[in-house]
């Protein structure tokens, strides 16, 4: 995915959040990156779910299972 | 993390690049969810990285740790 779709205030937030004192804007980018990069992941996972289930439509339950498919239990 | 931090339309639309003919709201929210709990995990462990090093800055060296530790190779 080479365009953003997360803010980077948002992303921001989230590291200030988990009690960061000061957060580099370089830090905010990576983190952005590596969400953008498993959201890409866990998307593309749970389309193939909703065609092996005869679906023309994303279901949550698609993504619940690519989730725990992917990253183990959510 | 009760608050969301990521647009719903920003994730409908990582759905949709995926392949996705149709996408549930249900969906949607569901991955939102997902990443933001994982954005949680991945913060929380950079800001103790952070700490650990010695440091008040959290820096993209202490996501990219904090990815591997959690996430396995991105």
């Amino acid at each position: 995915m080479s365009e953003t779709e997360f803010g980077l205030a948002a992303v921001y937030r989230i590291i200030k959040k988990s009690g960061a004192e000061r957060v580099s804007d370089e830090a905010a980018e990576e983190l952005r990156r590596i969400l953008e990069l498993v959201a890409g992941q866990l998307a593309k996972q749970a389309t193939e779910l909703s065609v092996h289930a005869g679906r023309h439509t994303v279901k949550a339950s698609d993504i619940k299972l690519a989730a725990k498919t992917i990253l183990g239990e959510e």
